[in-house]
């Protein structure tokens, strides 16, 4: 048992073949779990027999190949409600007993998963490093003398020692990235409102996110592609584009990724080589690095704790402050203490300033395809948060604070160990809904790097077969659209960018069209007769690609067009009653030289 | 004099054919806004000979065709900056002089408009009525018992009054739209960000909108497609998809209008007449009306002064309030006096509110392409306004307190005329970025009921040649993607809709396609052997037709197909190398057809 691989295709493997059952595996984890919660606090609850029954009896009637998450265990943070089972935010005197599950773990059990606990967290969720809880501090799953992280940190634990699959969290300033970071694990922060916050205990609702942890990116795909569905019980819920779906998630080729030029490892010695290996690692599988300025993430990340977002913790606490003060831990007290006296003025007036770091940052982004930072500037021991427990966390929080604020998506990803064998991470980060495109690159450096996985598993060696998609799709065109020639505005006021000039397969024919206006040609596939056509490849927001279409006269058309080097891109191709009586220009190689003929 | 045209493509042939000159034309409106000041007080600054010369200066160097507004007069409400003449706000102690001109202004100007003078409006933007200003009241421009309306009660005038071409108003509650009803002309309140406010003095910044007041919806039209830029010294300025840029303006086809099920005309009993009319010349032009639940909106409207969005106004003013109260006007202080004992926590509990109402609205906007409602429930009289200066002035934001708050572009047009003569308008409201196609909207239904334009200018007679576009676009489709195929959920998970099933124009042969895991058939253009072939249209997101086109594989494309009844649509057609040798079903009329033959 103690090396059985949890990761969702080893179960689904082994529910299929018969080799566990659901009772059985869940049962060894439960017992797993209650040894070790002595230790490692990650539990505030653990469902009881009769409590879990149900979940084991609705798999028993199903078929396993009809639920995606079949039998898979998952362990949840106790700030997100299970029905008939108290949700306490890590403070008893706040704990209710919801009626309803959460509309995420509904979505989970009904797709088969099956809870196991309610995780121990920063009471409230506000805190990065799992000490802040009454219900015990927990320890980091490698090293007894570190923290896990928080907030979310028995979810961290639950998947790192083995007891779940998955688990959730949540993440406002980074309580879904930091503990996976420092436990070996992929922590998911994807766009806010792609995953449902309805039944979760709000730390800032303008900018929570539940998360996942898992071992492996992959299965951080799966789940959000299974889960990530707009929530009318929600008002911060939005629609996934389908640029973000499952298929998006992929193999990666050429990218741009930032690194910034400002790196703070707080005096760590180990970090500065960790993160040099990361960054080469991306560069080793087809990324180039690009030197940004941080300055502009750091200026928004200030404002999360020292402006008035404070006020929106305070929104969720402040009749049990005003009641039972000694009811919140004095640690939690002492971060709210502002908030009570910043007005709405404060507050819009930091809207205004966050607004302004946004434009900056977005600026920088809109060049990138990710962002490569560590995930936190160096970990921190268990004494030195006893010794400042306001300063030690905020540390942690350095590479996280920024990313909800500015409607970021991002990974944490696991990326190799200090020399006392403490995990070390990166994160990943992006635009909104680029989330599987930021899984993709996660994926690929987590293999490159081939650090040992969490919970005995093991890495797939087979990358996923086609490529990965972001917020952006590449446009071959052969044309009136080059670049310098009439219609390329058409690209250009799309934000679109010239990636590279080459030509086709040998296999096309142009074809100069009769009519128009503009002149135009058209190409078409011909394996007999066709020959290497001059083409470029742009690169323009998925988003705009309809309004361009919409443009695009009969018959010319995008389809797909088939480059030298064999890839197939999206392109402009010709109807075939135009070709008839078309002058054949195949043999000029392109259209520029088409139009140099003269010359 | 009297009867010149003053709109945009009169004014150009004027020009063109030295009718006119800029130096002249102007000369005369200056003279003529000089008279009309005593009675409308609509300037608080017109340029002086040696303030404008330096435009009409500019404009000697240039070739009047490289200038798209060459010689335009344009008013600017006075708390916009113009370089080198004061701002106000309409409150002298908070005057300052600016030495650059706002980035919209400043747009204008290179584009060849010349500016005329800065106008009279409610002080800090805060009113409707266009009475607030120590400038003096500003009075209707038809009936001198009403005001102009507010706030950008001058500017509205300027171009009513027949001495501007346009004006720039601002908006944040409806100040750019309630003065248009009140004047006949047509109120173009924007998508947040599409035109920049660095230059304006806030109101609500988070909420703030520059604004055109227009004769016609077409000038309209094109001055937002002049001048929707990003401006990066506008942290809350947006990039326009191009969906809505300047051919998205054109002839608007079948649509579907929402109507509130819950109309406010505060007692009025003839503007229910004139809104049951202005509903059926829409119906007339293609509309099909559907009743809406309009409590969401009205819920959200709510939010805008009895919430802490005041708290915005009172951070741009708060200086002045403490040190010199006085300088304030009474009413504008009673504004503002719940602002600062408004906390941040409040400040967040109303934008939780307002993205509930939010979710509820967008939810029904989703089934619509717009909104008709009165621009405001009734007209209130000066001496009404007299009497109860704040709930006569709430009054006339019925029907705009709600739309920056909720994101929605708006445009109030020109419905008719009350018995008195008062012009009266309806607004046509929708999402973000569908500002030309609801300027399509609106021109259509003013040219519908013929309302006489303001200024002595004429209606043009002819309707756009081309359809106008919103951020949806109509795909057909004709194999695998047909309702309940296999590939339709490519389709309905992006949020597609069928609009109908209908037939291609008798000019298409269909094969069938060798290979794939699905089969699917090809269309292609045959106008010698071709049928009609069985088809369906879709209507989707503009947004996701990328990621449904990458999903595409070759031999198939999206092109244009030829309709039945003679339109062209984006859809599937087929590339000519996979034809050969391909079965021809072009017979069956239709895969459905193909694919039942055997039964």
């Amino acid at each position: 048992m103690d090396t059985f691989d949890l990761r969702l295709p080893a179960l689904r493997a082994a529910y299929r073949e018969g080799r566990a059952t659901p009772r059985a595996l869940i049962g060894t984890l439960r017992e797993r779990a209650a040894m070790l919660n002595p230790d490692y606090r990650l539990f505030i609850h653990l469902l009881s027999d009769e409590e879990i029954e149900p979940y084991f009896a609705a798999l028993d009637e199903q078929d396993i190949d009809a639920l995606p998450l079949y039998g898979v265990p998952f362990a949840i943070k106790d700030n997100i409600d299970l029905a008939g089972v108290p949700t306490t935010a890590a403070c008893p005197a706040f704990a209710y007993m919801p009626g309803r599950s959460a509309t995420l773990v509904a979505q989970l059990i009904a797709l088969g998963a099956v809870p196991i606990g309610k995780t121990n967290l920063d009471q409230f969720a506000t805190g990065l490093n799992g000490t802040r809880s009454p219900y015990g501090k927990c320890r980091n799953s490698v090293l007894a003398n570190y923290p896990s992280g928080g907030s979310s940190a028995g979810s961290s634990l639950a998947v790192a020692l083995g007891v779940a699959s998955f688990a959730l969290g949540t993440d406002t300033a980074g309580s879904g990235r930091v503990p996976a970071a420092l436990n070996n694990l992929v922590g998911t922060k994807g766009t806010k409102g792609l995953l449902s916050t309805a039944g979760v205990v709000p730390a800032c609702r303008t900018l929570d996110c539940v998360t996942y942890f898992t071992a492996t990116a992959r299965e951080a795909s799966e789940l959000l592609a299974l889960t990530a569905r707009h929530d009318p019980a929600d008002a911060y819920s939005r629609a996934n584009p389908q640029w973000n779906d499952a298929a998006a998630f992929g193999k990666i080729a050429r990218f741009r990724f930032g690194v910034p030029r400002q790196l703070e490892f707080a005096g760590c010695d180990e970090s500065p080589a960790l993160f040099a290996n990361a960054r080469a690692a991306l560069e080793a599988i087809g990324g180039e690095a690009v030197d940004i300025d941080f300055a502009p993430f750091i200026e928004a990340a200030r404002l999360l704790y020292e402006g008035p977002w404070v006020a929106e913790r305070y929104s969720v606490t402040d009749v049990l402050l005003e009641t039972q003060p000694g009811a919140v831990l004095p640690v939690i007290r002492d971060v709210l203490a502002k908030a009570p006296g910043a007005s709405a003025v404060d507050a819009f007036r930091a809207q205004y300033r966050l607004q302004t770091s946004k434009q900056r940052c977005d600026a920088v982004l809109a060049e990138l395809d990710c962002v490569l930072t560590p995930s936190i500037p160096r970990a921190v021991t268990l004494d030195e948060l006893e010794r400042d427990p306001i300063g030690a966390n905020s540390l942690l929080g350095h590479y996280t604070n920024f990313m909800n604020l500015l409607d970021y998506a991002a990974v944490a990803t696991p990326a190799g160990f200090m020399a006392n064998g403490l995990p070390w991470g990166v994160t990943l980060f992006g635009r909104a809904f680029t989330d599987q495109y930021l899984l993709s690159v996660a994926d690929a450096l987590h293999r490159k790097l081939a650090v040992p996985l969490a919970g005995h598993a093991r890495h797939d060696t087979d990358a996923p077969a086609h490529a990965a998609r972001d917020d952006r799709m590449k446009l071959v065109v052969c044309g009136a659209h080059l670049a310098g020639l009439p219609l390329n505005g058409q690209l250009t006021t799309r934000g679109a960018r010239l990636v590279e000039a080459t030509v086709s397969a040998p296999r096309y024919r142009l074809v100069a069209l009769a009519g128009g206006a503009i002149a135009r040609p058209g190409m078409t596939r011909d394996e007999a007769n066709g020959a290497a056509i001059a083409i470029e490849v742009w690169d323009l927001p998925s988003a705009e690609v309809g309004s361009f279409l919409a443009g695009i006269p009969a018959p010319l058309a995008l389809g797909k067009v088939e480059l030298a080097d064999g890839r197939w891109e999206t392109g402009f191709v010709c109807e075939a009653h135009a070709l008839e009586g078309a002058v054949d220009i195949t043999r000029y190689g392109g259209w520029r030289a088409w139009l140099d003929r003269a010359a």
